[in-house]
């Protein structure tokens, strides 16, 4: 468990995965990681469609913070927008897409942090 | 514990709070709530000084949305801006100041949510 900081996430390195890329903020490589918290900003590349996938164990929300996309689950599709927060429990499976030409950047959070992966 | 789901927070109503305003997005008093993790929407109104306090058992991150301000704990001061996310550990003395004239814009993250409070 980390000290109090300010995490300003210029400070923080992208690194590229299947979906974009993505950053942790109080995660297990960033400078502050909590066992209770997971924050982290990821960007979704253009025209990127997510399958359908599950967090046995972790609540996750996902706050849009520019761009639009939809949030999936076996319910149905929605539309996510900047101030949208899609709330996804444990072990809901859940996917993201982004069917636009530009990014979609989302602050994510999950809890438990789940450190180990 | 709630369904998945979307929330948008223009549908989530402000109610006024000394330090401004604050309205929750997966909160006791939103549409969605989860054990685990409590999210809100805070605007601390301009020249606002906390002082400092203490939550004994929940991790907080107050991820800055617009404007600008100060995050304080014993250690001292930070400035906290757009991109800025202040951590503070369960336990950690810790305060928010908006010392400008423009509402500071935040999203606050606490775990566990502490849907007694």
């Amino acid at each position: 468990m980390s000290k109090a900081c300010v995490i300003n996430e210029k400070d923080c390195p992208f690194y590229n995965v299947a979906w974009g890329q993505t950053k942790g903020i109080l995660a297990a490589e960033s400078v502050a990681s909590n066992p209770d918290l997971q924050i982290r900003i990821t960007e979704y590349k253009p025209f990127w469609e997510h399958s359908l996938h599950v967090h046995p164990r972790q609540a996750e929300v996902i706050f849009v913070l520019s761009g639009s996309g939809v949030s999936e689950t076996q319910e149905g599709r929605n539309p996510i927008f900047p101030g949208c927060a899609a709330y996804i429990p444990a072990g809901v499976e859940h996917a993201t897409l982004n069917p636009n030409p530009e990014p979609l950047r989302v602050l994510i959070i999950k809890s438990p942090a789940d450190l180990q992966k």
